[in-house]
């Protein structure tokens, strides 16, 4: 967890029991956040939700902003390691692209206040809202070459298209996991459909 | 424009110099939401900044809320005269969905406002929020159908291609007109680019 590495985030817990209160907090945050969205999310609602002292609340951060931005940076953390997870070695590139989407969806449904909190973070701390894309285009412009080394994707690919992967994704999180409704296709069927438009486009052939 | 339509959005002006009132009252609103979001914004800044009297803000809306509703349905609507603009009947419907882009890429280049606005209806106006995509998804999904028709482009396309296509252009314009930096690629080049992974996808031929 991210929060735990710099002390500009928060102030790095030294004991377990120091980990599980801050690991509280940061679920707590993400709840009231949540519901309240941040100018009306209060401290004391989140110390009230983790079950924590108010006073243990300042071990580790310094303000509402300070957690909001912890909370930013960890569920941008939560975001990559699950599209990792669903990752192995022996996997295509195509393979890849197919399963990182399928997790995002899944982790998306699963976590619906993601949206909410990363894009209030435009308006709160547009730095960690620039930065949560920044990096994760940054991971996908990495995928998409290292296909174009190994001959399965076409080479030139770059920033362009890694920014196109990224926002057909978040979009199809936003209306399938966020939005969604009763008779909509599967997960499974969503990240078929999205990676077939990536691996061969929507031209008829002979285009 | 549509905030001229419907009661609940505004008062209908019924002279020219009322439309015109209209039309100023709107504009400063965009500076003003886009300056300080909506929390921090008034109407009696609005009003300074369109050089109207307060009391004229109250002929056409009711309060801050309504105003910025307004503004959003009028900017979603800009965005689709930005794109119907550029296209022309002659198209094929490959080269629509490039136009699309290229206009879009030029409308938000020169109304950076526009991300900031609409994304802050999430928050102020979720309705209004979704009501922004959901428009623009279902006339991605009936160019695609058309193009699926006219046999360009593969048929059994709908809503999660179209997802994708505008997930597609919303973040290009987000990465390119909104946070462009020296050095990147000019929009024609990020439109072909956008415009080859939709017609061909990224896979080597033969995959």
């Amino acid at each position: 967890m991210k929060a735990e590495q710099g002390p500009d985030l928060a102030k790095a817990p030294r004991t377990e029991r120091g980990r599980k209160t801050l690991r509280k907090l940061l679920d707590a945050a993400t709840r009231e956040f949540a519901d309240h969205g941040f100018h009306d999310a209060s401290i004391s609602g989140i110390t009230r939700r983790a079950g924590v002292a108010l006073g243990s609340f300042y071990t580790y951060f310094d303000s509402k902003d300070a957690i909001f931005r912890a909370l930013v940076s960890d569920m941008s953390e939560d975001v990559g390691r699950a599209a990792r997870q669903a990752l192995s070695p022996s996997m295509g590139a195509l393979e890849i692209e197919h399963a990182a989407l399928h997790a995002f969806l899944s982790f998306a449904s699963e976590n619906k206040e993601i949206y909410r909190i990363i894009d209030e973070a435009e308006f709160v701390d547009p730095d960690s809202y620039r930065a949560h894309y920044e990096t994760i285009g940054t991971r996908i412009e990495e995928r998409l070459k290292a296909g174009g080394d190994s001959g399965e994707f076409i080479s030139g690919l770059g920033a362009p298209e890694a920014w196109a992967v990224m926002g057909m994704n978040v979009f199809l999180g936003l209306r399938y996991a966020i939005w969604s409704r009763e008779g909509d296709p599967a997960f499974e069927e969503i990240a078929r459909r999205a990676n077939d438009l990536l691996a061969h486009g929507i031209a008829s052939s002979g285009d």
